[in-house]
C-alpha cells in the first residue's frame, strides 16, 4: 500500500478570498499577527501495491492535469510508502 | 514569522462523495489499484511573530471550531517556524 498526498494551492500572484475571509475571522476570534491565510485542497490518495516509476509519472501528469487547474493552482505531491 | 498548516479531513466513518469521484476518474484515467480518495481542506496560516504557548492554544481551538466542523471533520494541525 502507498499513500499519495496531492496538495493544491492557488498560485501565490491569484487572489484567494476564501482565505482573506478566515484571515478576518481568525482575526476577530482572538488570533493576533495573521499576516496571511491561503485555502487550498488536499487529496489523499491510496494504492494498492507499491509505487512504481510509472504510476508516479501517471500520478504527477493526473494531478497536473485533474486536481489542479494549471491556469491558476500548483500543486505539490508526495509519496508515503506504507508497507 | 511562523506558518502554520491546518489540514481538514472528513472522519473515516463519513461518506466521501468528492473522493469518490475522483478515485472513479483516476482509474479511467489510466492510474491502476487505486484503493480509496478522500478529499479535504488545507489552510496554511502565516503569522507575525514567533508561536507561543498562547497562540497555540487559540489556533488549537480555532481550528476545531472555525476551520472544520467537529461533527464530521478531524483535523491535524502543524507548526512550521520560519524565523
Amino acid at each position: 500500500m502507498a499513500r499519495v498526498v496531492v496538495d493544491v494551492m492557488l498560485k501565490p500572484e491569484i487572489l484567494d478570498p476564501q482565505g482573506r475571509a478566515v484571515q478576518g475571522a481568525l482575526g476577530r476570534l482572538g488570533l493576533t499577527g495573521v499576516a496571511d491565510v491561503r485555502q487550498g485542497k488536499q487529496f489523499v490518495i491510496t494504492l494498492d501495491g507499491a509505487m512504481d516509476a510509472d504510476r508516479a509519472a501517471v500520478l504527477e501528469r493526473l494531478a497536473g492535469e485533474l486536481l489542479s487547474n494549471p491556469v491558476i493552482e500548483d500543486f505539490t505531491l508526495t509519496v508515503q510508502e506504507d508497507s
